[in-house]
């Protein structure tokens, strides 16, 4: 719970310096992409402490499942609610109760604010994925707050995959399997 | 440990921007405070938080053993190692290994560098105090990396008060009477 409360209002903290230092015409934009840099250092950091003892990851779909599990529940206390993928490098992180968009009312006219609120998290996956040597695009989409998807887009060039479909990945109970 | 790490890298991440950002000829003051402010809101958030279940202080010392104690271990994962007072409202706090210093290389060169690291948690520390009521201001000092001191300077008129000199706190098991 402390850390947590900790985590919490030091990243409010910074949502408001940072919207205050950056002025200027493109402001938000500058805000935000600032947030998702210092996500990505943060995450950068973490994934090494996380991974320290860990198995190295079979491929993709192993990478995806430790960010959604481990990596979510240590930093969020909880893991993602839902992991979809297309097979074709794209990852769909759904969580129904996002942390860092509990504080935030859920009034459609603060739906403005919620990007500042999800630059940093972008970046700290974004940072992670890159640090195990896996290159992304990470956005974040809210709809009805404090759920949000996060999707993933990883960089790469994909060779005779024929699968268009998408997929719904369990991971709630032990690490379970893709289901395709 | 993941949540420790963190509250490190996101202070890092923190110290580094705003040290960019504040840019002028008092650059380094206004940096420091700033940072100082970001702790005092922090600390005024947690402590609400963290006294939610804990009967009244007694008193101003039993407030500062709760700051050298619960509060420290919650933030920092370790409690304070010494504890002394003037009796007349001047507390100082020593941390042996100050965990937001050990990042920090104990060469000399970098001691101009400690007040960074330590404004936000003096700010932390004064919030934390406000809310419960007592006016403080503190300060930090460090002679050898990563060992370091806070002086929290009560801000009250103390009447009828003779004991000049200094007592050492002892609140290691349990929570310890005072030593006059």
């Amino acid at each position: 719970m402390a850390d947590e409360a900790l985590f919490q209002f030091l990243h409010s903290e910074i949502i408001q310096y940072v919207n205050r230092a950056e002025t200027g015409e493109s402001e938000n934009g500058r805000c935000v992409s600032k947030l998702e840099n210092m996500g990505f250092r943060v995450g950068q950091g973490l994934i090494e402490r996380f991974t320290k003892d860990t198995p190295r990851f079979k491929d993709e779909l192993d990478v995806m499942k430790f960010i959604c599990k481990d990596f979510w529940t240590s930093v969020f206390k909880k893991q993602i609610d839902n992991l979809r993928t297309n097979h074709q490098g794209i990852y769909v992180l759904q969580d129904n109760k996002f942390r860092l968009l509990t504080q935030l009312s859920a009034g459609k006219q603060y739906l403005e604010h919620a990007p500042k609120f999800l630059a940093f998290t972008c970046g700290l996956v974004r940072g992670a994925l890159s640090n195990i040597g896996v290159k992304s695009i990470v956005t974040a989409e809210v709809s009805v707050m404090p759920a949000c998807k996060f999707q993933v887009m990883i960089q790469k060039i994909l060779l005779g995959c024929d699968r268009r479909h998408w997929c719904e990945i369990r991971f709630q109970c032990e690490y379970g399997r893709g289901l395709c």
